[in-house]
């Protein structure tokens, strides 16, 4: 079976193809500014997901404080467009970036963080560049031992150098709270701003992270900001955690049945170089709405391989099927462009302006 | 410890940057043709791997009969850069696809795979909008339950169907034989071989792949073509297939270590962003030349979580390093340019010109 939109989209643009429902995407804007706004905590959503200028001005008319980016060719897009509150969640390091950074903080108001000594090192001289003083944040390791210093006493004594820099300023404390973790993070930055505050520091900033950590909003006492990300457009993992239904995943992949060599197996023509590898956890890579039970069991780089066996209704060779991806968020950045409906309307394209700025 | 390439590297494009050392490839064009010549069986490379009309003009002008593609929009910047004689090892589906089709056989000799009757019912569309016939491959699944037909009965009824479609010449078959099964795709191509000699028909076209089939090259007594992909780069899944040395493992990406907040771990400012979540079936996500006890364990999307435990030298915050990675296919596909270097001298860089052609 192929909706009549999968047809149009089909023949328009072919497939595989991104397509986002725009009135899903005002929704999803909408209702997570209400819950920050219900729970006194700003908004700054992380660009990741969707990639493009003129969604993180949508999210900022709808009152968003600024952005998160995680990459310097992120922000340099942003701050092109006109955004002018950026922060950069990741320890920025090298010449190359240095001299960027100083570029981009003199044409917006930018905070970067920093979890080691050799980052703060480097800081001073994209400041020196920009000619105004550099926002750092503190990032700290609440739990899920990717970057952050590990205990109180660093973040502090981090702080004290980032205070000590020229042209650096102390803006904070940025964290990334398991979903189990608010209270491990409570303490953790009860104790950092005690002791910062010991030597005549403050935190502008406390920033928490995370679409998953929906149901945790405003948990952290003196939490002055939330990074949410894939719920622009949500995916299979949020579903799976609670943070969005099916009819909040505003991102679909149209795939063609390519081939069914097999009453019980079927080819897809979006393999790992559209959906990509990440499983996000769960098992399969994705729901297929026309076909639920459906299983995507594996990819190779173009063929996604279709398990039918659990399936009552099959499809054909040349249906269009759409898809939520298990993880939109690498997947949206498999693409250049994203193809906008309105319920059954295609109203045209949106470029992933900032897809491959690895750097 | 940083190369001073690598820091060159560093200093004049930043990090994670993919860098591929153009002896490398040359060598690697070098010994595939070589061992095609040696095999008496022409060289198709499959350009999925690099994506770049200069390396596979390179290619064609060290022997190959021609290429492959897996979709139409990289034979569509690969004909506009004068390649000749095209192969889409792919089930090609639907109005958009046929249109492009059709202009595409207009200017190069395009052979076009299919595995099922509704695909060839849909080429005489394609073969009409370019005037001239177009050559059509029946798929044959000798192993790999992806796509192909199941058997040789199969394979000889759609023979016959595309020899009775108007504008469409039966061309042969295409096989991708497990690196075991070789034997059984013996078997299935002299049956269906024999099939359609019966019916008047002959394979001029007998095309196997992959590239940890090297080994197998020219045991199947009446292929014609190979299509190599991975070889002109190679990496972690094909040394450990036995086809390729760490030597020939033409791209490496260079990866700055940004935090190191514990002794054993460490983040690396490669994620699944640069480096995929494809693991290629081997444990860790790549080889780190410098630090080859060290495991790259798992990603967010913009950092690689380092597994020090087993290293007796460990990198500090700042280290840039080289990591093979385990699938190079899919992670030369996340980035707009590679740069090119011969040695320690940085040559300039080079567009993945076909990079995002999802259809």
């Amino acid at each position: 079976m192929t909706t009549p939109l999968a047809a149009k989209i089909a023949r328009e643009y072919g497939t595989p193809c991104a397509v986002i429902d725009m009135d899903r995407v005002e929704r999803n804007i909408a209702r997570i500014q209400k819950a920050c706004d219900d729970a006194g905590v700003a908004n700054r959503p992380h660009i990741k997901t969707h990639k493009n200028p003129t969604i993180a001005r949508m999210q900022v008319a709808a009152g968003a404080k600024g952005i998160t980016c995680q990459k310097l060719g992120e922000a340099e897009i942003m701050a092109n467009a006109g955004i002018d509150d950026i922060l950069i969640s990741y320890n920025l390091l090298g010449e190359e970036k240095m001299a960027r950074l100083g570029a981009l903080q003199a044409k917006a108001n930018m905070t970067v963080a920093a979890d080691n000594s050799t980052v703060v090192a480097g800081l001073p001289k994209a400041a020196a560049a920009s000619g105004r003083p550099l926002s750092v944040v503190v990032e700290c390791d609440t739990g899920r031992k990717r970057a952050g210093v590990e205990t109180p006493a660093e973040a502090i004594a981090l702080a004290r150098e980032i205070a000590a820099s020229k042209g650096l300023e102390f803006a904070g404390f940025m964290l990334y709270p398991t979903e189990t973790g608010w209270a491990e993070a409570q303490k953790f930055y009860d104790e950092a701003l005690a002791g910062v505050r010991a030597h005549g520091l403050d935190a502008k900033i406390v920033s928490t992270g995370g679409t998953p950590n929906l149901v945790n909003l405003g948990k952290l006492k003196g939490g002055t900001e939330h990074r949410f990300g894939t719920y622009i457009y949500n995916d299979r993992m949020q579903v799976a955690a609670g943070s969005a239904t099916w009819d909040d995943c505003a991102l679909h992949i149209y795939s063609t049945v390519v081939s069914r060599a097999a009453p019980e197996r079927g080819i897809l023509d979006a393999g790992s170089k559209t959906l990509t590898s990440d499983t996000g956890g769960l098992d399969g890579h994705g729901l297929i709405l026309e076909h639920p039970e459906a299983k995507i069991a594996k990819f190779a780089e173009e063929h996604g391989f279709l398990d039918l066996s659990r399936s009552n209704t099959r499809p054909n060779v040349g249906d269009v099927v759409r898809i939520v991806p298990n993880h939109v968020c690498v997947v949206v950045n498999m693409m250049d462009e994203v193809v906008m409906v309105r319920g059954e309307e295609i109203i045209g394209t949106l470029p992933v302006a900032a897809r491959g700025k690895l750097r």
